[in-house]
């Protein structure tokens, strides 16, 4: 770790590489954003980490930087885009607010995603949700990192979801997780910090369990609860993938492969909230479960009970005030990436 | 466990119970197979080892017999139902009906529902919507299951939720899950069987961890996949009962309560398929998916790898064939009802 860099000029920083690769300036300035935001919730692993990656598959054209989604279908409340490659943080945002305006005409609003690309961190876009006094949801498919329950070969996702509703006073629920034991980035980011995985987390490609994260990323990633997170992972697969019209299955790459289309899609739906009641009724029972959930008997050593989304919302408020502290090698990747695009003048350290 | 019992004449049994406990005809009827059907599932947990909770509290009159849900707010694809104490599996079938119905319409559609009672199996009415040719989605809170992460009492519900979808001549995908380590009824299975229950499911009531299924009662059961769990926990309590304007957290009651109103809430959505790809192609579609699961390779020791949903369809199969063998303890409790209801010529053993 060198010293803590402040987040505005790394997401200027960021949206200058987006805008070397082709991206409009308000899409470089949305993908660049999530990233930070990824960092400053203290998800490292779906943060600045991911600078390279992504620029890696604007380069190669796999993914294509100033496509912008389509509206195939128009249903009323429900609609289906068609992402034709682009980025998927743009897809996503423009995803969820269309979502969003379809409840606030329809009271429920639901947008079906087909060829779009790894999005990222979920609750960044369903937190759009949120801040508009929705409930939302948002899930996608990713590349196959799971084998099905009872087997030993990857053959679906890790197929993230999310919900989030607003809080009232306090910071928005929110429910963000892959179904695998843990993230796909987390393995990665261990590898990078070169440290070894909890048991647990994946079995090697012989089927072995592995605590080495090299050996985690070649073999197979857990499910989370056993075969109640495998379930869930086939699910978000039907339902980003097959019921969307995009890929399913082994069709999706993933976000670390540079050359290969991703076709990932995503289900976005939104509920207005003001529909069923009062906003700020609403609001005030949301204040009423968290102070109910935090106020529980502590178990031995446990110092404060969080609710879903507290800790990222915490960490968002220290990060913005004292700077991002980025792991050495992502500041490398990112020098790296300054150096590719001419953009040394931009580098905030 | 005596000679396996046909479905038929036990689901006759049990709507006669439930029609001698004040409930109509159509809905004793709809009430009485989710039982019989749970047990030919396999899930004896939720079959008729219940019919005796759901009849108490239908003496007591906390859940009202012929009750019927009023809509609240029509708001196009979505509506707020108030179950007014309703028998809840008459009013999430009805939910699940109009979700679809509002589907057809408008591509999603959604029913809040308020003041209703446990429905029971939750995938018993996603799957009337997966045979309506839509994706379905079902949610509801339960009575304080499990402590927050890092609490050591009771505060949210393992609040179950479900998704099924079609699957041409597959049986349909299902996932029907509680997010607690294992549902509650398994442990009360294991308690009316006399069972140890495994580690990691519960702690007693000072915290400790036990395989006894008593203590396991009075003590608090863990999430699955540690706060992940909790956290999809509190977001169904969220969807269920802050959002649809019902009870939450402490304020629901259990089947198991004869003299408590329950307050439980519900979220059900459906997404009618054929508005964004004909029906026919996403059932294709489904088929290549399951076909990918079931194709990959097995781990050491494994016959078969299934999908969500599939040993269901194959318990039902062969239940229906053979027979239901129920414990002997749901056997006495059947035949203490026929006596209290004077129903002893309709027990079917």
């Amino acid at each position: 770790m060198t010293a803590p860099v402040a987040a505005a000029p790394l997401a200027d920083f960021a949206a200058a590489v987006y805008g070397a690769c082709g991206m409009d300036e308000a899409d470089a300035r949305l993908a660049a954003d999530t990233l930070v935001q990824a960092d400053l919730w203290g998800h490292q692993s779906h943060g600045l980490m991911r600078l390279s990656w992504y620029a890696a598959r604007l380069k190669s054209g796999v993914c294509v930087a100033r496509a912008k989604p389509e509206t195939l279908v128009d249903a009323g409340a429900l609609c289906v885009f068609d992402g034709h490659d682009a980025m998927g943080q743009a897809v996503a945002a423009q995803a969820m607010d269309e979502a969003v305006a379809r409840a606030r005409r329809h009271g429920i609003g639901a947008v079906a995603v087909r060829n779009s690309n790894h999005f990222g961190t979920a609750m960044y876009f369903t937190l759009r949700a949120a801040r508009a006094g929705c409930v939302g949801f948002l899930s996608t498919n990713a590349s196959p990192a799971m084998a099905p329950w009872g087997g030993r070969a990857k053959t679906i996702g890790n197929n993230p979801w999310s919900w989030a509703a607003p809080a009232g006073r306090r910071a928005p629920l929110v429910l963000d997780i892959a179904n695998t034991a843990a993230a796909r980035g987390k393995i990665y980011l261990a590898k990078q910090r070169g440290e070894d995985i909890p048991e647990g987390w994946a079995i090697d490609a012989q089927g072995l369990p592995t605590r080495d994260p090299v050996a985690a990323i070649d073999g197979v990633i857990l499910p989370m609860a056993g075969h109640k997170g495998y379930a869930i992972s086939v699910v978000m697969d039907m339902l980003s993938g097959v019921l969307t019209g995009s890929g399913f299955a082994s069709e999706i790459a993933g976000p670390y492969q540079a050359e290969r289309r991703s076709r990932a899609g995503h289900m976005a739906i939104a509920i207005d909230i003001a529909k069923i009641q009062p906003l700020a009724q609403f609001e005030e029972r949301m204040e009423q479960l968290i102070a109910a959930i935090k106020a529980a008997p502590r178990a031995p050593g446990v110092e404060e009970i969080f609710y879903p989304g507290e800790i990222e919302a915490r960490n968002d408020a220290a990060n913005r005030a004292a700077g991002l502290s980025l792991p050495d090698d992502t500041l490398a990747d990112l020098a790296r990436l300054s150096r590719a695009y001419g953009l040394e003048s931009k580098l905030p350290f």
